[in-house]
């Protein structure tokens, strides 16, 4: 996974302070994608802080969209605890803020039996019968480069059983493992449900908030993106993540901004 | 609701500050209730930012638990935009930091018939057939002071059905309507749903992340609380709430401590 540890890289400038540099391989549409920036001031948060490996939560606002290129995090040790710690980290570039996150870091066990979990995951045909989908997806308007980093599968066949669903699968090029960190991408890796729903514009993420449960084991991730409730202009969605184990990982949930073409 | 409204007020002390009073009656086993917490942040955020009345996601990390009593919020407004603002706000009591908060702020409108919305609600019994969650809880051994200020109503019949879940009611005193502001309150104002498996404590709060997605009609909430992943010391949960005409007007997920009797 050197990809995405390369590009999520942070180099300390001070106590408090990390530079880091935009990969403009992570984006869509030109912009660095929301988890990909979340996953950057996981990276500052964990070194900080220096004792807990891993983001337990990460909940983030999305102030303004920074561009390809060097950026700064800031960081403040909120709390110290002994089995956890929680830490602010901000992103700005050229004096603009740009993402601010809280996060509570923490040491995660491997996904084993669990003591009780709610739902199996869906069902999602297997890899090998889904396309990966392409950085210039049709329909799209939009490319999406960093569909060209990984790869994103979409069970088409399956949307509209429920509504509202998007289910599939990432798998990092050259059988990399995904990790707490990279989770928090994945978590933002998906398309907007809101594409099963008639709006097939990309949504600008006001927040974002990842709840890492458990070590992935190695594999591909399974994924049930689902919208919750459309407004007039807001969507919400839950993003649920199962490791190739079948163990669930990760919970994800995200409010933002949307657009029905009009009618 | 002069109750809540009273008991969540802020005084404003410096451009960025607020000082406030902890009440002693919101309170479980002696200590502020974290959507009460949550509410009183939020008046501070919407007071400061002074252009958007309603809060639209609301995401906090739990520090350090206060006491009842004086207390100071301290608010930075992260972006203030034309359709939302985004606001950062820190609780702190003597020196000690106890939550910090990031807001989306805007205007909700009145939950009227969606444009999509993937679930109706869940059954739960009629509100004169169950009772009211007296404070002094059985099984509980702790005093929960709040429920003495409003009616918590839960559908002890449909636990198990299925496993995991909570639902009932709430409604506050003298026919008072829910706001914005107080469905943050009630998206942390039920018992943590791990009651339903074997662990009857109360699960302190690391991270709450509140969608209110609409103005609520009058009368109860709805409440469904639900357990996702119980893991050795963790669980998140996931709390939806409806109005009294059906509608949904918050979803909220939360990362909580648990601990399970020794079996």
């Amino acid at each position: 996974m050197a990809g995405f540890t390369d590009a999520t890289s942070v180099q300390r400038a001070d106590d408090d302070s990390f530079d880091t540099d935009l990969d403009p391989l992570w984006t869509v549409g030109g912009k660095p994608n929301g988890g990909y920036l979340l996953a950057i001031l996981a990276r500052a948060a964990i070194e900080t802080a220096g004792t807990h490996p891993d983001p337990l939560s990460a909940s983030a606002v999305y102030l303004s969209p920074p561009d390809p290129g060097p950026a700064a995090v800031t960081v403040e040790v909120l709390r110290a605890g002994r089995s956890a710690s929680q830490v602010r980290a901000r992103l700005s570039q050229k004096d603009r803020t740009c993402v601010e996150a809280l996060f509570t870091l923490g040491a995660l066990a491997a996904a084993g039996e669990p003591r009780w979990v709610d739902a199996a995951p869906p069902p999602v045909a297997a890899e090998d019968a889904l396309f990966a989908t392409p950085s210039q997806a049709p329909g799209t308007g939009l490319r999406i480069d960093m569909l060209d980093q990984f790869e994103q599968r979409i069970d088409w066949q399956a949307v509209g059983d429920p509504p509202g669903e998007l289910r599939g699968w990432l798998r990092l090029p050259d059988g990399a493992a995904w990790d707490p960190v990279s989770l928090l991408f994945a978590a933002d890796a998906f398309p907007p449900a809101t594409f099963t729903l008639g709006s097939n514009g990309w949504t600008p993420t006001l927040e974002l908030t990842v709840y890492v449960r458990a070590l992935p084991a190695p594999g591909p991730l399974r994924v049930r993106q689902r919208a919750r409730l459309l407004t007039e202009s807001l969507v919400d969605q839950v993003c649920e993540i199962w490791d190739a184990e079948d163990r669930i990982v990760a919970q994800a949930t995200q409010l933002a901004a949307y657009r029905m073409p009009a009618s």
